[in-house]
């Protein structure tokens, strides 16, 4: 039951990523830039976006929040997307997600130019993907994969299951595993008795957005436990129920606190496992860096 | 033990689609047109070009064949697909697959319009199949899913077991799969103990173009099986291994015969099953058809 320490992985990957950056400063006199548009006052939308914003600043990337009230129109919105596509100092471009629920999401992400697509959701990014053929993945897989790489897991013919079939996580995830030739099973709300899927998973990753989806019963022995959710809890009875005795103590201190997907016994019986926090939220902004940095330098004019 | 008779469905989708096309041409003064790129003498890529030729002139979509000698050049080859791009007689451009080993696949398959895709490989068209919000798909994976459909089989819920991880078939369809809410497994060269996995599937997809692959031993009893493989056999050996009687009758007669990728004694344990020939294979056809006439219909101005 070794934590796989996205936390210290994460800071590992951005103290590279502030050399290069300094590196690409001295040659090109320029520096990569990340542009998020934040529509609405969604607290947690708000709290990633800060992240996002000082994970840039400590790194040396430009960045540039355009917040938009929930009033926003469509038109509006749109003409941002499209002024932060043309931006010369803006190598990646990402609309925080959920929007409110007065945009159908494709109806404005379709407006992302494929090549600043720093989440790379774009149709064509993620065919990439698919076919095994991309340089730019998903923040969020590709933070699953460089823990898994960095603790040399080798997940070949590993059965693998993953939970949950967002275009965020469990689609890319998906196919990024099998990619990696895992044997891989998807599964989401329709799935019948998960439980003996699980149990006969080497790999299992969760990623549902809602507390103990996945309890200790389920977990085979040994198996490595991926914990994609980080479900904010501020119920005194749900911190009781889903959170392990650090998270309980927080909440005694601030009133809320984290939990996972998975419960957190089942980590006992895992042979490693991602904690919440420290785990793959970590990762999560770690990747959105190394993206937008990839960005820029595709960017560059070739020989610079 | 019911046969899904997907020679007798494709007839009926293409004898659909000729009154179809006879309407849009009664409409607009116009028919769908169909391009085939064929590099090289490749006898089974001959036969199947000729099948497709056969199939549009029989519906009446007007179809062109580019045949390129082995020795054609990457420029050549490269400047005949956009000029079939450009062509406002053709509704959707396809390359015969396999192309010779000199041409890396995607360094030829990137310069098709996507717009002109009709098999539905470009990156951004499977991305879309990823995403859930497709309108053409690839034509193996939508006719094994049209004969799902026809026969009503209930797809949500149920243990799928996909066999072959192609661009072509196994991923395309596994997505399908999972988006119409069945639990997917994909498996490949690397799976371990593939036997296992298959005998808890409700649902079995073969592709990966190798006779008995899954044999009936593994079958669940009841489970639906879907055999994508259509392998040329004409030595006779092999025939007697994996060959049923009828297409051994065929071998004595014309020196050859096809098996699928599922040993047929494993038809007697399915609830249904894809015969081989006379199953997938005609469905591939008719779905080229469909999505070169759905090229057509989206290719038209707005009110014709």
């Amino acid at each position: 039951m070794e934590p796989l320490d996205g936390k210290g992985l994460a800071q590992e990957i951005q103290a590279r990523l502030k050399d290069e950056i300094l590196d690409l400063k001295a040659r090109t006199g320029r520096v990569p830039g990340l542009a998020v548009v934040l529509v609405g006052a969604d607290p947690a939308s708000r709290t990633y976006v800060k992240s996002k914003e000082k994970a840039a600043a400590e790194l040396g990337i430009f960045s540039r929040v355009v917040r938009l009230g929930t009033d926003a129109g469509r038109e509006e919105l749109i003409a941002r997307i499209q002024e932060l596509n043309r931006a010369k100092e803006v190598s990646g471009v990402l609309v925080q997600l959920p929007l409110p629920k007065k945009f159908p999401v494709w109806d404005i992400l379709d407006h992302l130019d494929p090549a600043k697509d720093v989440d790379c959701f774009h149709p064509f990014n993620l065919g990439m993907v698919l076919l095994n053929r991309a340089h730019l993945f998903p923040c969020t897989p590709a933070g699953v994969m460089a823990l898994i790489d960095h603790y040399k897991l080798d997940v070949t013919g590993m059965n693998a299951l993953v939970v949950g079939r967002s275009f965020i996580v469990g689609k890319p995830l998906f196919t990024m595993l099998s990619n990696r030739d895992a044997t891989v099973t998807l599964c989401h709300s329709k799935t019948r008795d998960l439980g003996s899927l699980v149990k006969r998973a080497d790999l299992v990753v969760a990623a549902v957005g809602r507390p103990a989806v996945i309890t200790a019963d389920m977990i085979k022995d040994g198996a490595i436990v991926i914990d994609v959710g980080t479900n904010y809890l501020d119920k005194r009875d749900e911190v009781r129920q889903y959170c392990d005795e650090s998270q309980q103590e927080k909440f005694e201190k601030k009133g809320y606190a984290y939990a996972g997907d998975i419960h957190y016994p089942a980590y006992d019986k895992a042979s490693f496992y991602t904690p919440v926090p420290g785990g793959v939220g970590p990762m999560t902004v770690a990747m959105l860096m190394q993206n937008t940095v990839e960005l820029f330098k595709k960017g560059l004019a070739p020989g610079q």
